[in-house]
């Protein structure tokens, strides 16, 4: 059955969880660990509707539906490329059930799901300003890395309209951006409620923030302890192999 | 010398730096490491005008002043007892020349120091929302603890308010208050750009931040390296003693 579902330069990944596999281009964007981190940071609960803005080959959406019993799933993509990758993966898991992936333009995500109906928005999101840097913006990679296709304030203000009252934004994100993130957040009242920074080492600072939103919620944000990624000898810490093997995120 | 300048209750405390000292009221509201910390992570240009808005004894213009060549510094103080102390420990150090305590409502101190005039705002405000939890609005420990006299918005539009374009903000509070913090600073045009969390030890979550904002800056946070406070056997890390030891905080 695998013969025809990869395309030119494509190759299956196993992701190492429940049999779960993701069809990635290595010439292309492939999910790093920030997509694992923020998967993980998700409470799902049993049959909520979850949707994941900027979805690219539908690693969030295969590790939420692998970690929990979310209803639906929705992975927003605007590059019919990778949208269709991503489609390939939902297939080769047999998540059609669970899993939508939907080729538009995240701006439009509210013409075809219904606002304040949304229980979860996930979004790993362009980093980097677009800035003008960028050779050729139609290039698939720089879309997936910089604010060209879409900047940080249409993810926060989609997934505002998407969510129900009290519905939950998950965001991960690098710390430079940290101001735009909370400024923009609670402008369009998504109230930042929980932080946990990821840093490479213990004394180094942080390279990636896990942010989790509540729509309407009164102001308080909690912070988690720092999560280290490596240990003074280059390996692994535990905490990293233990969200790696972690099987289920269900609240 | 010393014998009159002590009212009751009150004892002088070497600052353990430069012979520099302090009134305080053990039954009062002592200073704490945060002010330390904020002295600190002041970078002070000789000949600076700096404003410390609600300064309480004056410790942070006691330390900055011994740990710099500022021009002027000023410590706002709306507590009478708490200002008269503060004036007692200028006097102590023979600093007159160099601090003013002024015994106003911070909210008022644009009508004392001119707009738009100053290099240098610090603050170690209240942390804590007025909430209702405040049995003697009038308990001069409450006021510097809560919100009941301002509010950290009543903080950050003064600070933007004297400040010079380019002046620089620092602040020291506690980690909860982060979206206020980054949302009332960016409101007032003070751009958050440097911040360093500080955690009790390694795989604690932070329990204070610094926070460095420009006026009119381009957005940009930078974060530095977390600062631990204990190390594993509850000995203080080699950074606080460092810190508490440093003689200089010009640039």
């Amino acid at each position: 059955m695998e013969y025809n579902i990869l395309r030119d330069n494509e190759r299956i990944d196993d992701l190492q969880c429940k049999g779960l596999k993701i069809i990635q281009n290595p010439k292309g964007f492939c999910f790093g660990m920030d997509a694992v981190l923020l998967s993980n940071f998700c409470e799902i609960k049993k049959g909520a509707t979850v949707v994941d803005l900027g979805t690219g080959t539908g690693i969030i959406p295969i590790l939420i539906a692998g970690k929990s019993n979310a209803g639906k799933i929705y992975g927003i993509e605007i590059q019919s490329q990778i949208a269709d990758m991503a489609k390939r993966s939902v297939k080769l898991n047999n998540l059609e059930n669970k899993i939508e992936i939907l080729n538009v333009d995240l701006k439009r995500a509210d013409k075809i799901i219904n606002v304040n109906s949304v229980d979860v928005v996930t979004s790993n999101p362009p980093y980097m300003n677009a800035g003008g840097g960028i050779k050729n913006p139609e290039d698939m990679k720089a879309i997936s890395r910089h604010e060209i296709k879409c900047t940080l304030e249409d993810v926060i203000s989609m997934a505002s309209r998407l969510l129900k009252h009290n519905g939950h934004f998950y965001l991960v994100h690098r710390p430079h951006r940290l101001v735009d993130i909370i400024y923009l957040c609670r402008q369009y009242k998504l109230e930042p409620k929980k932080i946990r920074f990821i840093h490479p080492s213990k004394n180094k600072k942080p390279n990636l923030l896990l942010l989790k939103c509540i729509k309407a919620a009164r102001p308080e944000l909690k912070f988690l302890e720092p999560l280290y990624v490596y240990k003074e000898d280059g390996s692994y810490t535990d905490e990293i192999y233990k969200i790696y093997s972690r099987e289920s995120i269900e609240v």
